[in-house]
């Protein structure tokens, strides 16, 4: 632990021991098949829950390299290194994708994925040999959870994450950077639900697989879209059941569905697919649409989103990208119901498993 | 008729023939209340439908000048002054959108608009006093449906429809820029179903009013949100039945779901609202998760989705963009799902309203 400063050696030391309880406590998806990010072969999750305030941060490695995108479509967004994924710049392929609360304080725990990434030489490299491992991030806003909003994730919690990562099935529920999220934030926070970490894979006949993890924090409603049901979002005044943000907003009844500094989804889609960086945008662009089917309203003023995709390059061959963006999408949406019903309520924040 | 040339003129007084049946025969929306795009008081729709081929345009007129704003997320555009839309650049109005078939070629139609428009002095006065009107404009891909690709909306056609424009109720179904429109070809043109024109209007007590126009040309299924049932899509191998994109896609049945040269969906949305360029820009961006929720899937390499929108400023204040972008969404949803439901089918192209 000689990373650590001293004065934070007894935060840390006591949210390690919360992490390792909260990783324990959330269920994993499918025991037999593995059903989350962790099914693209090459990726690694892994999640670092504070202690002293629901927040964290979530590390997905990709030591091998890959290609990836990205698509921010909120209108509040905390990110970096996201120019260097423009498809006309330089770079062709990420190590780590670091998500985390914390808002824009958040970015920090990316700092420490890098330097656990640039202790094992892997990155770019540039002048021939000098390592800069390229980790792409986005944190959403938490800092209304809780007591202190000046705890948040920082860079020895990011290099926490890139230590605990593994290609076990991904955690899920309130860990990592969902550990502070919350939905159903358009008629206020008193009438808000849990949000979290959730993740989905599609697994093709023909091997290509797509995959996604979320960490749900919007303003909106989670709506299942094969059914068109509210999963969790704004209660009735009486916070028993659900109010269903649809139909507040048709009726006129809400005015203002997205505070700002409360909200923000994030995302990673991968794929064993070979793409372009061009490609690999498209893929993440597509990948929202999963975002407008399970959330509603989505990718409003209040939310920063941001979707990466990441493609390992595995499976050879020119990939219809059309059906990976669909696909993506698919896994996205799945893996935003899933986060709904795996989260567990904390004090003011029931979650969709509390309900009914 | 002295601005055709004389070898138009019989096709030019056929397509007349044809256009008067057919904007009498689509049902207009909602008699005693209007609930279409001209629900937005100084919006006017017209419509051009051509006889010889399925095909037509529409002109949306804002006489008045309104702020705008566009959001083309397709990957297979065909596009005309969305440049100018760039919150960035010089002019802060526009006076009309042109929405046609006919791929690249359609996009004519719009000098036709321009020629209305400027007959009435009607546009952006450069240096003091000369007239320029800004017409943005997008089409639809339908020259694989009907026998004679070359056939498709001139200048002509435009001018026809800028005529025709008017205050009343929005005629949907087969016309205008949705005549020769098609739905659901995931698994090719042999199994997809007729698309069209589709309006939809939400007004809200306090005044505010947002409406959407659309015309559904996706290669993806129809999907109403509200339930997560297919309203019109691929047809099993009979023909007779829905198949469901969804299930092709997620069982890996489907590999290509978006052929190149088939597709694209176009939309405006307008509201009575004061927006500034950026705000219009933003409402349009979220307009598109109407898509992502009543297409599926949407946003392909082979659809080149487009939306417009225009804010006219009647209602005075600040406005609140997530609140208006949420209810364009949903205008937007609502109208594709009502687009489905008012087609009628042709040869080799069913309907919702024929199956079952």
């Amino acid at each position: 632990m000689s990373y650590y400063a001293p004065e934070m050696r007894a935060i840390v030391a006591a949210a390690m021991a919360s992490a390792a309880l909260a990783v324990a406590a959330p269920s994993v998806h499918a025991q037999a098949k593995n059903l989350t990010l962790t099914a693209v072969p090459g990726i690694k999750v892994g999640h670092y829950t504070l202690a002293e305030r629901p927040t964290g941060c979530t590390a997905i490695l990709v030591e091998g390299g890959a290609t990836a995108g990205v698509d921010v479509r909120g209108a509040a967004p905390a990110s970096a290194e996201t120019d260097v994924l423009k498809p006309v710049n330089l770079v062709q392929q990420v190590y780590a994708i670091s998500l985390s609360g914390g808002s824009a304080f958040g970015l920090d725990s990316r700092t420490g994925v890098m330097r656990y990434l640039d202790e094992k030489n892997i990155g770019f490299k540039a002048a021939t040999s000098i390592n800069v491992p390229i980790v792409p991030a986005a944190s959403l806003f938490d800092l209304n959870v809780g007591a202190n909003p000046k705890i948040r994730p920082t860079a020895d919690c990011g290099y926490r994450a890139a230590q605990a990562a593994s290609t076990a099935p991904v955690a899920e529920g309130n860990v990592g950077a969902g550990t502070g999220a919350t939905v159903g934030k358009s008629a206020g926070a008193n009438r808000a639900m849990k949000g979290g970490i959730g993740s989905a894979a599609l697994q093709m006949p023909d091997g290509l697989i797509v995959a996604a993890l979320v960490a749900i924090n919007p303003a909106g409603d989670i709506i299942d879209p094969a059914s068109g049901k509210v999963v969790a979002g704004v209660r009735t005044a009486d916070g028993k059941s659900l109010a269903d943000a649809r139909s507040l907003l048709t009726s006129g009844a809400l005015r203002q569905p997205a505070r700002i500094g409360e909200n923000t989804t994030l995302a990673v889609v991968a794929t064993n697919a070979t793409l372009t960086k061009t490609q690999a945008t498209k893929v993440a662009e597509m990948a929202h649409d999963g975002f407008a089917r399970a959330i509603y309203p989505s990718h409003t003023m209040g939310d920063g989103d941001a979707i990466f995709s990441i493609a390992t390059g595995a499976q050879p061959g020119s990939a219809d990208v059309s059906r990976i963006g669909a696909l993506a999408a698919q896994a996205v949406a799945d893996a935003i119901v899933r986060a709904a019903r795996q989260a567990t309520g904390i004090p003011g924040y029931p979650a969709a498993r509390d309900l009914k």
